[in-house]
């Protein structure tokens, strides 16, 4: 891109983005292209579109799920060049501070050990970014453990923690579905269902610590309790669990496993289909209650739960039609699986950003 | 405020930030007092104290309902110098600018009048404040009527547009209950029902032109039709209409008024202090929606709706205090009536701010 490119999307002056990418290009993380038509460019002159040199530095994102470690190694760009993963035997502090360490190892053999100083790590929960401290993570068990320090010690690289969802949005922003998206929000639907939103450019993260909830939106009056003590949130019908649960009650088979009520409900099984459509139904008034309040340019559903969206996505896009307010539903609606790689990749996307940015998305 | 206090809440230098109140102090809006302690301060000097001076300029606002019109004159602070109101005889555009302009007229006497260069105009629907265009209003059955042209025309000031609940925002954060906050959310319950949400230091107007639609956020799946195409909107619950209307169904009484119902409901009528609870209960599913996606600092409920919050507020704070996901909950709940006059107040508060900022809040 040249640099008067840069400037006219900055509002900046072209003298002003030369001065601003000077050190950037010292540093190697920016590169100067000879300009297009010319042979002898001048040096530094605005003309001379700037690159980024995407193998400057490497980073490493973890993502950390009750089960595993998934971790990868991208680039500038975050586009991933390497990948690993690892069972976690226990939820012990110290033992998944090892095995997070022995993955990073694994990960970073040749140049990539030589150029990565970054470790961007990914956990669901309540996590204190400016701390490094994960403050609640129930599927860990785990409250105010300073995981960025320990990691620090035992890897010697630059940590950063972030909420998984929020580290998902922040690669969406950077890197993904949101680049050029003043707002949008990414929802993720699984065991937990969640949320992160970017509204005037930045992340919405709640004066007392909490948003993005929309998995406790209460969107059924009298409908069924949720573990956060209300009655009729998204979670409560929508979540992994309460699919599960339903299904069981529908067919009166207590030992169905989801696996089965999946295929099942491929093969045709009415019951079992209304009730990923009411699933699906729970998730299109969240939607429509989160885009009523918020209009963002884009909402991204992703997930592990989202792999059996085949099951979901025509009731979550009907339901959000007819509640979506006026203009609210012309809102881009991308419904779509995330492999796990892709957490980590966030987990990345968050070091990468820590590296350039101050504070949030 | 000495500008050494104002250097440390903006992040500027001292320097700086004499360098910004220079040409306000030569137009007059801010003045230097001479600092405390001391007898012969040093003009210009860090450590004199900087204040607004109020009646440098007067300010208008007026707000436009379906009946009539409310003016106010306001100071640079906000505070109101004269109010007048008129009643609307029709809705067409010709009559209500020359009522407008005749209020004007009727509200800049003496003084007010030599300093008054500037209008704000607060109407409900669909505003866009960059054009002075109002889109649509459906008190007013308007479709693109240019109000600010015409207005700056028959009366000569500078007009500044805006919806009725954004301006209700710009006063709250400037003048009243969203002062320091960084997010903060109104609410308005009355014949419709909306809000206005600050996030990120900045109003949330929606990508594609919705945003703060809390009346259509879907709470009580399968609950009853709203005008908006969709079903159990906090709206086709809670408005004053709906809540007349099943008034009307509960005691059987067709031509039932809603001063009877609010007298009878006040006297201990059960059936009828139900339908007003339930009318809370729907509000505070909707509030719950909005904090637990958006997490503001406070919010303050209001509206011609709340003239009768004795019947509602005990019941929105408790389904709130169900709903709200962990500290979220810890939201400052302010619920008030909120008198005609301050919907003036915030068109005028839209106007003082047009004067000094770029674009919204
Ligand atoms: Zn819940
Ligand atoms: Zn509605």
């Amino acid at each position: 891109m040249s640099r008067v490119d840069v400037a006219r999307r900055t509002g900046l002056s072209a003298a002003a983005v030369t001065k601003a990418a000077r050190p950037f290009i010292e540093a190697g993380y920016l590169e100067e292209l000879a300009s297009e038509g010319r042979t002898a460019p001048g040096a530094g002159r605005p003309a001379n579109p700037l690159a980024i040199r995407p193998d400057r530095e490497y980073f490493v994102g973890v993502k950390i799920t009750g089960d595993d470690l998934i971790g990868v190694v991208t680039d500038l760009r975050a586009d991933v060049r390497a990948g690993a993963h690892h069972a976690l035997a226990s939820h012990d502090v110290g033992h998944v501070v090892q095995a997070l360490a022995d993955l990073v190892g694994e990960l970073l053999t040749g140049t990539l050990r030589e150029r990565a100083y970054c470790l961007g790590i990914a956990v669901s929960g309540d996590v204190d970014r400016a701390s490094g401290v994960v403050r609640y993570s129930p599927f860990l068990g785990w409250r105010d453990v300073p995981l960025a320090e320990l990691l620090e010690e035992a890897t010697g690289l630059t940590v950063t923690l972030e909420n998984d969802v929020k580290a998902l949005a922040v690669a969406e922003q950077w890197f993904g579905e949101g680049v050029g998206a003043s707002s949008f929000a990414l929802v993720t639907v699984g065991t937990g269902i969640g949320s992160a939103l970017v509204v005037n450019g930045g992340l919405v993260r709640g004066a007392h610590g909490v948003a993005g909830e929309i998995g406790h939106v209460p969107v059924a009056d009298g409908g069924p309790s949720c573990h956060c003590g209300g009655q009729g949130c998204v979670e409560a019908i929508a979540s992994t669990e309460a699919i599960l649960t339903r299904a069981r009650q529908v067919t009166g088979e207590p030992g169905l496993s989801m696996d089965d009520a999946v295929t099942r409900a491929r093969g045709g099984d009415e019951p079992l289909r209304e009730v990923f459509a009411g699933a699906g139904h729970a998730i299109g008034l969240g939607l429509a209650a989160l885009v009523n309040l918020f209009g963002p340019e884009r909402v991204v559903v992703s997930g592990e739960g989202v792999a059996t969206y085949d099951l979901f996505e025509d009731q979550i896009r009907r339901t959000f039609a007819v509640q979506a307010f006026g203009s609210a539903a012309r809102c881009g609606l991308v419904i779509r699986p995330l492999p796990f790689e892709e957490w980590a990749r966030g987990a990345a996307a968050v070091a990468v950003q820590s590296l350039f940015a101050s504070d949030s998305v």
